[in-house]
């Protein structure tokens, strides 16, 4: 697969707010945005450091799955997402090689990415996330 | 603080050369360097993915910290380290906003960067380094 870049660290807090407060106040990043994504149950905010997002992410629901996350190993980091070139081609090779795949298929992630999920077991403990931009569509 | 980009990303592996294996035959980066820390107690391997690099750390010691951190938590995200533009003010400036300084001054890190460790108890759950290149000085 091509990998251009890491499009985004995502990051478990409890309460978005404060978090959002430490990000900006102590580290002096920005919140561009913040969105809910009901299908993960999560909200989300959203800074940019260089051509990196960072991407906080809160539970809205207790067994959501970033709920269950925090409940299992407390606030840190929770996925490492790479930008890759052609999403289909690279979740096809990425199966071929023996990686399990959460999604099958691309779905639609934040910001309109398309998003697929590898499990870490197969890929040395790293939840990975590899997302297109859909202007790449037939490129 | 003035943060450029995200330097690099620190991931805990068991084994650095199956975890190489792994970045370089399903991901398709490309380890350009491997380097023994032994003030850290380990040998990290180094890929670039655009602006940002990821940081394989295998243990050379069941004691140091990567040993402990795989004991307690098992492989993964470790760290992240953010690119500052002045390493000491942004330590004096976090320590003025409450935050746990694992490291009160700079000190040497991989491939000649100065860098400090923010301690996870004060930055959310995040082992958060700061570092910054050594040309930076004086500019």
């Amino acid at each position: 697969m091509e990998i251009t870049h890491i499009e985004h660290i995502g990051i478990a807090v409890k309460n978005l707010e404060q978090a959002i407060k430490y990000y900006e106040e102590v580290l002096g990043l920005k919140c561009y945005s913040i969105e809910e994504i009901r299908t993960q149950k999560t909200r989300t905010a959203f800074f940019m450091v260089g051509q990196t997002k960072i991407e906080l992410l809160e539970s809205t629901e207790p067994y959501g799955p970033i709920g269950r996350f925090i409940e299992a190993k407390g606030e840190g980091i929770h996925h490492i997402a790479f930008a890759v070139k052609n999403l289909p081609e690279a979740l096809k090779e990425a199966s071929e090689k023996g990686i399990t795949l959460i999604d099958e298929e691309p779905k639609l992630g934040a910001e309109g990415l398309k998003i697929a999920f590898l499990h870490p077991k197969s890929t040395r403990g790293v939840l990975t996330e590899l997302c297109e931009h859909p202007e790449n569509e037939n490129k």
